[in-house]
C-alpha cells in the first residue's frame, strides 16, 4: 500500500445493518516548506508555510507553491530541493527545503499577499485582484488556444480514468492538464485542492513547460479565487471545473482574460468568462 | 438580492447548444480579522488573519475563528465586535475588529499552531494532534449523547431543506447543528468549509451554548483535520460528514473520543471512531 492511502477497519452501515469492513482513507499529513537563500557566507533558512497535504510529489508541491505564490520566479532560480533532516523516525518526510541560487532574492513580500494587500484603499476583492497583478503574473500574448465543446464534455471522464487514489478513498481533489486534442498530460491528487494544483504546476515547472498557455486545466471540484490565481501565475488560459466557481474567481478570470468553465458534468457546462475559446458546431451556434 | 450571491449573464451549454442565461454565484470576498487587546492606556490592534469568505455573519465568523483557534477562551472575554473603519466605499464590510476585556491576554501563540508545532520532535500528524491538546480543547466528561442510525440517515435531507444559498449557486459548504431529536438548531453556509464551521460555532458562542456536547454536527462535504479540530474546540462529540474523512481527521477524532461518521448519503454511512454513540435496531445488530 502506498503512503497516499491508509487502511483501517470501520463499521459500515447500510440501512439499519452494520458490518465490520476494511476501508481506505486518503492520508493527510503536514508539510513544512522551508526556503534557503542568500549569499554563500550568510545563508538564511526561513519557514514559509505549513500545508496539510497528502504525501507524495512533495518536491513538486514545494516548488509549485513557491512559484504560484510569486516567491520564486522560475525553475532556474532553484538549485536543490530535499528533505533536510530526519527529526524523528515517524516524520522524516514532512519537512522540505528549497535552496535558491546565490544572488537570487525571493519575493517574500508576496507570501504575505493574502494577508496584506497592496492597495491603500484596504482589503476587498478588487484589491486582491490588483495584488496578483503586482506579483508579475505571466502575461500571455499568444492567444490561439481553443477547445471544442465536444472535447470539454469528455474531460471529466478522461480524468476519472486516471484518478486512482480518489477511486479508492473518495477523499482526494484532482488537478489535470490536457492538450486541446484531449491528451491527459499530467494529473495530481491531494486532500487539499490548492495542493493538487501546486503539485501539478510544480511538476510542469520541473519539466520546463512554463508558461502553460497551450494547456487546459481541469479541476475536480469548485473553482475559488485561490485556484484561479495559481493557474494565472502558470499562464493557463482555459480552466474547466466540475463544480461551481465563486464570484471572485469569475472576476479574477475576467480581469486576466482567462476562459472559465464551471459545472462541467452530465453533458452540460457554463462559460463564465472569455467564451471565444470554446468552439461549438456552426449549425448549433445560433440558438 | 442579498450580498451572499451575485447575479451575472453567462453562456450555458447543453450538449452542443448554447444559450445566454442569468446565473447566480456564491460571493467570495476577503475578510480581515483584527484583535484589539491590552491595558486601557496601551491597547494593541493586531491583524490575526485574512480569510476568503462569503459575506454575512461576519461577527460570528470572527468570534468563531478566534475561539476555535484557541486565541480567545470564552465569549466573556469579548467586549465588542465591529467594522472599524470605512476605508473606501466598496469594502466597508471587509474588516472586522474584536475587542477583548482589559486584562484578558489572547493566546496568540495558538494562532501559529498550524505553522510551528510544539513538539520538539518536529512536524507530523502526531505533533499536530498534541498541539491541539495544549490549546486547552474542551474536555467533556458527560458522555451520554447518542443518535439512532435512522435519524443519521435523515440529517442530509433535513439540512438540504434549509440550505437556501447552496440551492441557488451550488457553491457553498454548510455546517449544521442538530439535537438528537433531529431538530436543526443552527446552520451556516460559506464558500470555505472552515468558515461555515467558524460561523456556526461563533453563533453558538454568542448564544452562550458552549460546550456543544449535546449537539450533532453535520458537514456538507469532506472532513479534514482542521474541521475536526474546530469541532473539538467547541466540545462536539458526534460529527457526521456527507463526504470522506482524511486519515488525520480520523486519528484526531480517535484521540479525543469523538464519534466520526462519513459518507452519510443514500441510506448508508461509515463509522470511523467511537461507534458506541450510534444506535442500531437490536434485531439487526447481529450482522
Amino acid at each position: 500500500m502506498n503512503k497516499q492511502v491508509k487502511q483501517l477497519s470501520i463499521s459500515k452501515i447500510v440501512g439499519e445493518r452494520s458490518i465490520i469492513s476494511d476501508d481506505i482513507l486518503a492520508v493527510e499529513e503536514p508539510l513544512e516548506i522551508r526556503l534557503d537563500f542568500g549569499p554563500v557566507t550568510d545563508r538564511t533558512v526561513k519557514n514559509i508555510s505549513v500545508t496539510m497535504r497528502t504525501p507524495g510529489n512533495d518536491m513538486e508541491l514545494a516548488m509549485g507553491f513557491l512559484f504560484t505564490e510569486g516567491i520564486v520566479k522560475s525553475f532556474d532560480e532553484i538549485t536543490e530541493v530535499f528533505h533536510p533532516i530526519a527529526l524523528c523516525q515517524t516524520n522524516t518526510g514532512n519537512v522540505i527545503q528549497v535552496s535558491l541560487k546565490t544572488g537570487t532574492e525571493p519575493a517574500l513580500q508576496n507570501s504575505e499577499r493574502n494577508f496584506y494587500t497592496t492597495s491603500s484603499c484596504g482589503i476587498c476583492g478588487k484589491a486582491s485582484i490588483n495584488a496578483i497583478r503586482t506579483t508579475g503574473a505571466t502575461i500571455i500574448n499568444s492567444d490561439k488556444l481553443t477547445i471544442s465543446s465536444e472535447l470539454l464534455h469528455r474531460l471529466p471522464q478522461l480524468l476519472k480514468q486516471q484518478q486512482a487514489v480518489f477511486e479508492e478513498t473518495g477523499g482526494l481533489h484532482a488537478a489535470a492538464l490536457f492538450d486541446n486534442s484531449g491528451h491527459l498530460l499530467l494529473v495530481r491528487e491531494d486532500v487539499g485542492r490548492h495542493n493538487a494544483l501546486d503539485k501539478l504546476i510544480g511538476a510542469a515547472l520541473t519539466k520546463n513547460r512554463m508558461p502553460l498557455d497551450y494547456q487546459i486545466l481541469l479541476l475536480s471540484g469548485r473553482a475559488s479565487f485561490e485556484l484561479i490565481q495559481k493557474a494565472i501565475m502558470a499562464g493557463i488560459r482555459i480552466i474547466a471545473s466540475v463544480g461551481a466557481p465563486s464570484s471572485l474567481a469569475v472576476e479574477l478570470a475576467e480581469e486576466f482574460g482567462v476562459s472559465l468553465i464551471g459545472f462541467l458534468r452530465d453533458g452540460r457546462f457554463n462559460i463564465y468568462t472569455s467564451p471565444h475559446r470554446v468552439l461549438l458546431p456552426a449549425h448549433e451556434n445560433t440558438y
